[in-house]
């Protein structure tokens, strides 16, 4: 089975260019075929309170009207996503920047009104792959910004964690995949309050046990169980942690693993 | 040799949204191979109105600084981008949008400050047909926004009528392609008060002719003399009209040819 990485970058390295650019030197010199996701980051924000468009939240969850989309639509499919993409092309790491729309590589479905009308928002009903294995197969790198569509051509704001890990376990079924998340933290930490308490291996039990016993940061547990449903669908391998885990081989970092 | 068919559209079609809805649906029921080269229209200079970031023109040409480029990225690449692509794959056609950034398809030389400083405004220098080549085998149809960028990690506006002939020149070597471009009159007019005025064929000695005659609007002319330079280089057709052009073959619109 041939190898893939599939890394996700979120706002904290977007937002800072040094660290952005960091990034995109380690990850454009890795030889293996990859795919990068991307989140968001402040731009959006920032660009809303330009706008005077408020950005509403209901018990912190961001809630995406139909401005809030166009605006997430410039900011992520246009400023984050052709930025990385001409920045990858300067370091000679064929990029190709994409949302779910284009070649109807990931659609969605706009959530339930259930408990709250989100607006705009999808979760992943399908991933196709067929397009994006011709593509890595020409050397070229998928670049995915976090919007999807629905297939009758309405846009969908979409998480990036679960754009990534989908994407993961789609590929899952020809080619051995790496899944890796990079922010800020060194990898999953005991105590926020320490950067250096990374917790190097998380199994499935032990990861059970310290949801339960509060011991990780309860914006982390969501991030987590993602990743373990992505291993047990398939997936190699996951890792959490800085830029560094993809090159250098002393950095500390987080893998998890089923058993 | 296949045939290829290669649409533009202008901000005309683009800014209304009745119009934009009937190209999708006529573009989207072309069977044969197919590229969408879109450009601006009205929404970057909305944009730059209402974020308070002034249009710098120079003798009725546009001056693209930083802040105007990232608007253009934003809109072109994003919101128009996005829009288009969800919308053709709501009629079935598996749209994939991209900047010539993307796969490095079409590479620019920022323009030269000889006389004027147009800032970061592209001219092509070179199109990479490959990737394109699979996409359309796979059935896949590319749709061009008009951004490019330098390979050095710079993006670049770059006038979508030259992207729309430069991709049309490049196919030619193993495409008979044909050149359409769509805008809101019927045709190369004689006279520019009556819409009917139809000029329905120019070959090159009538269009030397015309234009030094003045029978043609001068903003006409660059666009012409582009057609003709699309013609020398082996693109077999190309013609000037309105949508309806692309599907009913009792519809008046202008051809030009060399001969």
């Amino acid at each position: 089975m041939r190898n893939l990485n599939i890394v996700k970058i979120g706002g904290n390295i977007i937002d800072c260019d040094e660290d952005l650019e960091h990034f995109i030197k380690v990850f454009s010199a890795l030889k293996e075929p990859k795919i990068l996701v991307h989140g968001g980051g402040k731009l959006a924000t920032d660009l809303s309170n330009r706008l005077g468009v408020l950005v509403k939240m209901h018990q912190g969850r961001r809630i995406t009207d139909a401005a809030s989309l166009e605006i997430a639509t410039m900011v992520y499919a246009g400023r984050i996503n052709k930025h990385i993409v001409a920045k990858l092309q300067g370091k000679g790491c064929n990029a190709f920047g994409l949302s779910g729309a284009d070649a109807n590589t990931i659609t969605a479905v706009k959530r339930s009104k259930k408990d709250l009308d989100y607006g705009y928002v999808g979760d992943i009903s399908s991933v196709q792959t067929t397009v994006l294995e011709a593509l890595l197969s020409s050397g070229v790198t998928p670049v995915f910004c976090p919007i999807t569509h629905d297939r009758y051509g309405q846009l969908l704001n979409t998480n990036a964690d679960t754009i990534a890990s989908e994407l993961a376990i789609a590929f899952s079924k020809k080619y051995k995949v790496e899944l890796r998340y990079c922010f800020e933290h060194k990898g999953v930490l005991s105590d926020l309050q320490d950067s250096d308490s990374v917790i190097k291996k998380i199994n499935k039990d032990q990861f059970d046990e310290l949801s339960s016993s509060g011991a990780v940061h309860s914006g982390m547990l969501p991030k987590i169980h993602n990743c373990f449903y992505a291993l047990q669908k398939g997936v190699h391998a996951v890792h959490i942690g800085q830029t560094e885990m993809l090159n250098n081989p002393k950095t500390i970092f987080t893998t998890l693993s089923i058993l």
